[in-house]
């Protein structure tokens, strides 16, 4: 009996040179058929955005052996868009798998993640999609402990296949893993503080930088879960209605001129 | 009796040289005391992407008579951060408007449309928010038949301050206009094709351009009410959780090493 290998979308927004997604694809070659599609420079921050008012480029390259992979010069949800339309020509794509982002992307943080909106995007074309996240920013991070609960996720969720809004954002904290908690997303906001400066021509500029402000103290969100150990699993989706206010908003209806 | 005049940020996407925001800014004077700061250059499609690796400019212009503005050169949500902390020193903001976008941000065009982005980015803060977007892309579209309706919406908002979710995404259909419908996002797909080329150093790019597709024939979201004249209404947020799969996700919390 044959049975056919999951084809497996690998992207990221750190580049397709950095360690973490190479950690992925040596993850899923043992699962799937993969094919990388990622963008040739770090593209953190970059939200959902996508690339309209300029033309976008595809280079195939050899990064990991025996992968089908390119860089792109877009942004992640680019990557994606490119990769379905481009490369794999509208064929079926059994999963994407984005990370593994050097950084968290709990609590509002998925918002401006372009690993997370890569995932999105795919989640948006009904493909299962995960965004993998490990909470060390370093490049020289050390995966070891998250490896063996990535590769039982992705196994989990080809073979059971219940991803009912077809987008998880998983997150692994630094240390001993205590297990798995799957819960929502923790209220938290970024204060910015923006170093002002002058450049070397004599004019002003103003660079972004910040801390997390978390003040979400329940025990059921995915900050929590990170707090105590646990790798924080989110079902995510893209309708972005706020139903308990559809009612609450009358009043804007009985506008009239 | 000496009342407070609201302040008011404005903010799009599209730029501050476009004509909507200008129809935009034309609106508020007359409400409250208005600030602008939008982008130096067109942002469509840039969803909530924040510039992290390179400085922001600043610069202050004078192109609305007696209004402080201005010209940024990073992201619609750049906009709103440099806004808060640098322009207004974090001095409380009663409302941001956003827009008046050339184009719909109906459907899951919220989630790459840089004009809903900033004003989520102000929810974010807590400051009630609102996306106006105008379905005709044109520069040089006629925004007559929206104005009143911008104006009403805003001194309702700013009058009862209902918006439990701090953020509404308000789209206008073209031609007379039936009323105001508050409802959900309309499930939607953007089909996408790229054009693919040479460039002129031999190179191969594509470029890409898409057809929405809407397959929600439900009567209650935005395409419809759009599609019958109505103005819709979606009260959004930016909780991405997924409630109703929390539980569906049970096998993934089993997972033992």
């Amino acid at each position: 009996m044959m049975i056919k290998k999951p084809r497996i979308l690998v992207t990221n927004d750190d580049g397709i040179l950095s360690p973490g997604i190479k950690v992925l694809v040596d993850i899923v070659q043992k699962i799937g058929d993969v094919v990388v599609v990622a963008p040739d420079k770090p593209q953190s921050g970059q939200g959902h955005a996508i690339t309209l008012e300029y033309p976008l480029r595809l280079k195939k390259v050899n990064l990991f052996k025996g992968i089908e992979s390119y860089e792109c010069s877009g942004t992640p949800v680019d990557c994606v868009k490119l990769a379905k339309n481009i490369i794999l020509k509208n064929l079926d794509i059994d999963l994407c798998v984005s990370g593994i982002n050097h950084g968290s992307n709990a609590s509002i943080n998925i918002i401006y993640s372009g690993t997370m909106s890569a995932a999105m995007e795919a989640s948006l074309e009904g493909i299962n999609s995960i965004g993998f996240s490990y909470l060390d920013y370093s490049f020289k991070a050390d995966f070891t402990n998250c490896i063996p609960y990535i590769e039982a996720i992705i196994y989990q969720v080809l073979q059971k296949c219940i991803l009912p809004s077809k987008l998880i954002n998983v997150n692994i904290p630094v240390g001993e893993i205590t297990g798995i908690k799957v819960c929502r997303q923790a209220k938290g906001v970024w204060v910015e503080e923006f170093k002002e400066a002058i450049d070397p021509r004599g004019q002003p500029y103003y660079w972004m930088t910040g801390k997390f402000d978390y003040h979400d103290r329940a025990s059921d969100n995915d900050l929590k879960a990170l707090e105590n150990g646990y790798i924080s699993i989110v079902p995510s989706h893209h309708d972005l209605t706020h139903y308990p206010s559809i009612e609450s908003l009358d009043y804007l209806e009985k506008i009239e001129l």
